[in-house]
């Protein structure tokens, strides 16, 4: 998605360590105009997919999950961070290991909100080590629902999430895939 | 807003303790035409007020945020709960108390994201005992910004956080407003 990429190199931080901050119109201020292109641009790429719902995880997959929803016409639930582990069975629970912050977390979903038998289309930010959007997939899964894919704004390519996810027969789309990033700031794009 | 009004009513669980459940339609499953009523309601109450960004607050109150955002066509920011305290000065940092989770943490939003002189409406999805909204109305002081006001989707009314606010001279527009609730789950709404 051209748009998207310009925007990436034009507002887009690289620094040290393959981290790129896109907190200036992605995920902490939010560029509500560039949202909508990348909701439509979701719907465009699983036009003909049946989709029921849309998952996304708290807090930056919110804004981009509730304006892509508008384009197709569903509703939208987020896995919450979870207090504590609820083995009530009226929540389903994963933990997803984050490499950013060297730590696990719980992410919960109450189960009346992902029906058994949804087809269930995923939207994140982002897709790195994969581990999030495993932990959704999860989610879906132990709900007897259905993947119908994933919709992902930015990929790092170079690391191993959406090549496994992939390798497992989800459809992952990513609105803009970086292949190499360096410390000096320099980012390529995987050609489409 | 009685479409709202409606829908708590037949979609809201009240619980012991004054607690009211509204997960279905508004903050954990979203209901994306809901909020996009939502999101007119509140351009029509602040019509006439400069408003150059929004700012709302993780997690729950970023769909609402974002699909008003649409009709104000401004950027939308949302405070961050803080890993820990930031004194770089890149980052504003407020304590809210939380007395949902008897506990106080920190939220914090980039500087750059607040800009000086600003017109800043804030959204967010609750209103009970103002702490939240306090540190928000803060955040935007402590930026030198201008608070344009406070949207907010359910007020309970008989606590006394928009009583506070709107005494200190802020503009708090809430589209229902809970009088009274009882265990046994009866709400009263206060008339418009």
């Amino acid at each position: 998605m051209q748009l998207l990429k310009d925007r990436i190199l034009a507002d887009g931080k690289v620094l040290p360590g393959n981290i790129l901050k896109v907190g200036s119109f992605l995920n902490h201020q939010m560029d509500i105009d560039l949202l909508n292109e990348i909701g439509k641009e979701f719907a465009h790429r699983f036009a003909g997919v049946r989709v029921d719902r849309i998952l996304t995880i708290e807090a930056s997959g919110i804004a981009i999950a509730c304006i892509a929803a508008q384009y197709f016409k569903v509703p939208v639930v987020f896995a919450k961070k979870a207090k504590s582990k609820n083995l009530s069975g009226e929540t389903l629970v994963t933990t997803v290991k984050s490499y950013t912050h060297n730590a696990s977390y719980d992410v919960e979903v109450a189960r009346e909100y992902l029906p058994s038998g949804d087809s269930v289309l995923i939207i994140d930010d982002f897709l790195a080590n994969g581990c999030a959007l495993e932990g959704l997939v999860s989610l879906v899964e132990a709900a007897g629902a259905l993947v119908a894919g994933a919709g992902i704004v930015i990929e790092k390519g170079f690391q191993e999430g959406g090549k496994r996810l992939r390798e497992r027969g989800f459809r992952v789309e990513s609105l803009a895939i970086i292949d190499r990033m360096t410390d000096s700031g320099t980012l390529e794009f995987r050609g489409e």
